[in-house]
């Protein structure tokens, strides 16, 4: 079969999936709709059917999926509106602004027996496979810590993504993002514990930077941490393990692992004075016992996902977004506003 | 006058003091006590004289000030004792371990009306002097997160420092002194939450890694992290303002501050297609817009803390590490251990 794909929103988002879906063998965009008319009037000079309403856009009976790709505060009633035109369903994240959203559009797919999905794209960043599998691999050992950080410099948030109402702020832009990539590595574990801060730096009324620390059943800490006006970044991956420490730099995948031959001996040193101070444990180890691998190797492919969509319409796979994980992902990121606004951390089992 | 300084732990620590204090003017090691007579022969082969007791230690008329540089979980008894012969009382950090310990040196330094202090030597860390002059100063703007890490790689903690019944493990060694630092910048400000987690990842029975997540009444986020077994380290400071972002690398102060000349234009930029994926927010900042500035010069001297000891017993300057001071540092302390212990953030007013 094809996927003939309908775009609602035809801004950044949707332009970008026009352009990256078609890359896709048996994906085909057909038809978008914007309220505004002069997207429509875009759409169609790209060689799309355009339409100018919701009711037109999802009476043509050659869409058969439907993308969501508004501001975040209308997806429900949209993804809700093409479920019930029997149209399968994948939304742009974050999939809508609360969990009750979430829950209307999962029962409204599940009535209507399509498939619904989220554009999770970041599940196939190279960053994170690349992490995943040196953690995976136990390259590193028991990890105890993972820290996931995305350190921007712009300062200013644009259009609707600076605006609460419309779900903006960088937890939903982002944080759905790192959230869902650290629960995707543990879906067997449950969060335990989440302690949020969220900060206006620049950017009144919405997140414009975010600390979540947060504690899974395993024992294992996530530190997630999402700033526009980081002028200095840290490393985009930080992980720790009783075997060694990675560090992935940024988005291309560039980075590290260090290891030790062996652990230092059962034997007390001198102590010595270095410029932090006269320390034993914070003795410098010697050159010889470290060990500097490479990361391993990992080449993601965004447009699996559209494939993805399609072979599980097909019955051939597995979907690789799954609903219940969506609503995973969206139960922590409403407990880390909670956090926030309380001031406290909360214990969950998420 | 002169301090006649006489050290009880002829240690790693003891032996630094004898040879630091030794460098001031006004300040003389005139004698040591030591548990195991080996150190006492140590200290009588550096000129000291060496006592075998603690009774004929404190009985000796010359001593007016004593240093208690022993394992953590004997400094209250020690500290208490000297008081009560009538010396002045300088402890090591951790002072104790716990807070009714704290209180009760406190209560018999007051009693015999003796200068009572901790030698959290890190206030005079060069490093954080320049991290500190650099957030007074204004350079950053208004700060809003300060992250405070020191990454060792020797993975092994050794001595009494890795048994918990002696006070072993990070948060009291090095813990103290970080918490330290930012509480004594902060002076007029109270923690109001905190939340702790700790691991020993290498080190049975103590934490040999831990993360501390404050907030400050004025809105302020503070990380506090220190590791053992860390072999790709962090940059020991990491703060943001609403005008720059500083960075330090470690305890020789190298580093930097990152500001903007302009925040950006109220213009919407294009969607860019980085390796980010595709993004307005993180879409890469002009490079003329940027500004590197160097750090504020600071250049402290750790033997001021005997100064300052010297010139307060003379009447001529405040203490600078207060009792109060080390009161609230250890109810921080304490506060985390907690926190760990509950797997939960406390609201609190330190």
């Amino acid at each position: 079969m094809t996927l003939k794909l309908g775009i609602i929103g035809y801004g950044g988002m949707g332009g970008w999936h026009r352009k990256n879906a078609a890359r896709v063998d048996g994906v085909e965009v057909v038809a978008a709709y914007d309220i505004d008319p002069a997207r429509v009037e875009a759409a169609k000079e790209t060689g799309l059917k355009g339409y100018y309403t919701l009711d037109s856009f999802l009476a043509d009976p050659e869409i058969n999926i439907v993308l969501v790709a508004t501001p975040n505060h209308v997806h429900k009633e949209l993804a809700i509106a093409a479920a019930n035109a029997g149209k399968n369903v994948i939304v742009e994240k974050p999939v809508a602004i609360s969990i009750r959203e979430v829950d209307e559009i999962i029962e409204a797919a599940e009535k209507n027996k399509v498939l619904f999905t989220v554009h999770q794209n970041r599940r196939w960043d190279k960053d994170y496979c690349i992490m995943r599998k040196a953690v995976e691999s136990g390259m590193l050992g028991d990890v105890y810590n993972i820290e996931s950080r995305v350190h921007g410099s712009g300062g200013k948030i644009y259009g609707w993504r600076a605006v609460k109402e419309y779900g903006g702020g960088m937890l939903l832009d982002w944080g759905v993002h790192l959230l869902d990539q650290i629960l995707y590595m543990y879906p067997e574990n449950k969060v335990v514990s989440i302690y949020a801060q969220l900060f206006s730096v620049l950017n009144p009324g919405v997140d414009d930077y975010f600390k979540i620390l947060m504690k899974l059943d395993n024992g294992v800490s996530v530190q997630v941490e999402v700033g526009t006006f980081c002028l200095r970044s840290l490393p985009r991956w930080y992980v720790g393990g009783n075997a060694g420490t990675l560090t992935i730099e940024n988005f291309e995948g560039k980075g590290g692992i260090t290891r030790v031959k062996k652990l230092m001996e059962e034997v007390e040193p001198e102590m010595v004075e270095t410029a932090a101070g006269p320390t034993r444990t914070f003795a410098p180890q010697p050159v010889e016992v470290r060990e500097e691998i490479g990361l391993p190797e990992a080449n993601p492919d965004w447009t699996d996902f559209y494939r993805n969509v399609l072979n599980t319409i097909e019955g051939k796979e597995e979907l690789i977004v799954k609903p219940s994980e969506v609503r995973r992902v969206f139960s922590v990121m409403e407990a880390a506003f909670k956090s926030n606004e309380l001031g406290r951390s909360l214990d969950v089992n998420l």
